[in-house]
């Protein structure tokens, strides 16, 4: 295993993809845009998936899956989604050695695979609501490969939902965003502001999109998941009209959501340092390392018993191989971001006290043997919180509240981060603001207060504060 | 719902097909070859999937994900397997707007993609064995959709293992062919034969390929998952590798095994009937079904109080729709496959006695309140043998030992069914008996004992009797 790792300072990019490769998360895949999720990546995936499957399932959607290829002209019934996402198609020309006579989309979202099927399966308020989830991969071409950030291919659930009201179909939106704040703050110990998205930066073909933003180390903030109202838009397009309690022929309000690999990204960029990844405990892979200090025998067999006697309820393992130091190993294992490491030595074994290093302090605590297990358990759990806490007091830190626009370019020249300044909702004002600082309109955040002010740019009248920031 | 199924005997394609349409399984998607999996059918997916990554795990493979996408080239590194996998291709020829360089291959198995990774990953005998699973979709290009049989698209898991000796690769793929018979065996109930492929049945560019071959009520076999030997044809076609502990250059031995989605078939095939799907309880997305009879207060108060106190412990749902008859009900979870329904009137609620129907039997059983939590799970276990036992049956009385051409010709115009009969392993004859019986070689059953005889289709000396089968 090659152990220099890049520094952050150098390059904040270049030390995230030598990350990625060194711990092993992911590679790169010969095909342009592509990259392999490797095990220790994926396991991290799946972690994920069966936290918020759990969640999606207890809302009540069912999972289900939809083919992968879209005929063009279904993607063109919605004119602001096929505008959208005509630019990032992978198409596929030849099936079975012949020219096919429709070219068909590998799906970048599923929207109209999915609702020319609801369209068929549901005629009746009987049906409703319609909930359904699907865990699959999607494609939107890319020249460039950031890793797990923006690749032709990821994995990701798409939900969507269709209700009779449109408030209905509201709630199910914010519960979507708010379920997925919940996945990044509990499992990936990281904070966001949640918000609706501007006009210019909203889902190609709905009416509003709520975002989940969070601000990296980096300066730049991760639309990390969204969450998308669609209104009637599609189920006029496909004239999809149900009977209603009153044998009214209505057309359903309609819904979708979205979490992705992304999310890995996200995770790797709020928590990790110089030294490797720092994972939290709740969707690290391994949440503590055992080593015994190679060549004691003693320590060894202690070693082998404690594993024996946690594995089942912490995710554990022990490192035997015998050819390496035992610095060498915890290298490797501060590497990988594993949150807690037990060393034990001969001095360990004989005094039955053993030396617990945590990985997101740098802390080395002596704790007694018979207090292992809720020793474990409490420090794992006080990992978790002090990630978060962290990661939060990082974006409050670099939060401004800015009046000024040179003000406002002088932070993104610098130190960048999240900005709350007065827009006029103007798009014109938000692209010249793009243009000349390259930071954007992330989202008008949910629990912003109505306060009149006047747009940073213009000065026209304001009633909100928005969030700004470079963004990935 | 609709409920008049077709009947089994007026033909069984057409029954298979409605039947997986009416009870919801799945339907046809708008895309040639394609199809959807419906909440249903796709619960009894998740399920197989919990069931199998379980025991492929305790393996030690470890999950991953490798991209969609494949480099025409790299599938044309292989010799046979390009040959064999060519005619099935979707090809993408335009990305991001581009007619791309070099068009690339929707993957129709990952060998070619994951060895070029392997390759490059792994040097050194300290990383074997090289053990890597993958969940994800597989395309190969059908005119014609038979649900869950044969589709454009298909659900499966790869594995891709690499060893340092043959032997050691081949316990591997004994192993995984062994984990999917135990899957089919005590998952899903279906009974099948182990053995060898012939060479014209083998995977294109391996040396031997291992089959599950599961005899349906249509007296057809169903090759239901596979296990493939591939020597080191692709590590030499790839030239990796590997240091061995003797500083040696050496290259590895691979395998790969796969389980898919055609599973489902199979499930549905060997169980169902003509008033529905029958449902082996440890794959069932709902086990036990609580139907109170309508319009009876006190009925439905004790049905829901049963309903909180098993719903924990067995998948449970409880049918309260209030403008469908009893007998409504009945027939619609009866064509849902549900293995046991508790029928809840007024009679039952003051007797606290119940009435359980037995999907697989068609049986009424009265069972005592008191003793509800120890028969459901006593009966939800005999069902399950039930199933098992019964489908071993069927497989054995249609399984002849035949020697004369004649009577072979005669079984597979009439009852068909399994074939055991003598074959000099010449390609020419198989392809003779095809022609004219449109029956193939399934496998050399792996209990085959060695056995003197004579070739039934052109009398040369024969060591081993074959298993022949028409088959999906």
């Amino acid at each position: 295993m090659k152990q220099h790792l890049k520094d952050q300072d150098v390059g904040f990019s270049e030390w995230y993809n030598d990350l990625i490769l060194k711990s092993q998360l992911a590679d790169y895949a010969p095909i342009k845009g592509c990259m392999v999720i490797r095990p220790y990546g994926y396991a991290i995936w799946e972690n994920i998936q069966n936290y918020l499957d759990k969640l999606i399932k207890e809302r009540g959607a069912k999972n289900a899956y939809f083919p992968l290829f879209i005929p063009m002209h279904y993607l063109q019934k919605e004119k602001e989604h096929v505008k959208g996402f005509s630019p990032q198609l992978a198409v596929v020309t030849i099936g079975g050695g012949e020219e096919l006579s429709e070219k068909l989309a590998v799906r970048p979202t599923s929207e109209t695979i999915m609702y020319e099927m609801y369209q068929k399966w549901y005629e009746s308020w009987r049906d409703f609501p319609v909930r359904i989830n699907q865990w699959c991969n999607i494609v939107r071409w890319e020249k460039r490969t950031y890793l797990f950030l923006r690749t032709s291919e990821f994995l990701w659930q798409e939900g969507h939902s269709a209700h009779l009201t449109h408030q209905e179909s509201l709630d199910e939106v914010i519960w979507a965003i708010k379920t997925y704040e919940k996945t990044y703050n509990d499992l990936l110990a990281v904070y966001g502001i949640v918000g609706v998205k501007s006009d210019s930066e909203k889902f190609a073909g709905g009416n509003k999109t709520y975002t989940f933003e969070s601000l990296m180390p980096s300066g730049k903030s991760l639309q990390s998941c969204t969450s998308h109202d669609l209104g009637q838009n599609f189920s006029k397009a496909w004239n999809w009209t149900i009977q209603d309690q009153n044998r009214n022929k209505v057309y359903p309000w309609q819904n979708s959501w979205g979490f992705s690999t992304r999310s890995i990204g996200g995770l790797i960029m709020a928590h990790s340092d110089n030294n490797g990844l720092v994972l939290p405990p709740n969707v690290s892979p391994i949440q503590i390392i055992i080593i015994p200090i190679p060549g004691q025998p003693e320590a060894e067999k202690f070693a082998r018993s404690i594993y024996d006697q946690i594995k089942s309820e912490f995710r554990t393992e022990i490192d035997l191989v015998d050819d390496e130091s035992a610095g060498f190993k915890f290298n490797k294992w501060e590497l990988k971001g594993v949150p807690i490491r037990l060393e034990i030595g001969q001095k360990e074994a004989s005094s039955r006290e053993l030396t617990l290093y945590r990985r997101d302090s740098g802390q080395k605590i002596a704790i007694k043997y018979t207090e292992l297990h809720s020793q474990l358990k409490k420090i794992l759990s006080d990992i978790q919180k002090n990630l978060f806490v962290r990661h939060k007091k990082y974006t409050q830190d670099h939060t401004f509240t800015v009046d000024n626009y040179d003000e406002f370019k002088q932070i993104m020249n610098s130190s960048k981060g999240f900005i709350l300044a007065h827009w006029c909702e103007n798009p014109e004002c938000e692209a010249n603001i793009k243009k000349e600082t390259t930071a954007t309109t992330r989202c008008l955040p949910l629990d912003s207060k109505e306060a009149i002010g006047k747009c940073i740019y213009c000065g026209a009248p304001s009633r909100h504060r928005w969030l700004f920031a470079q963004s990935y």
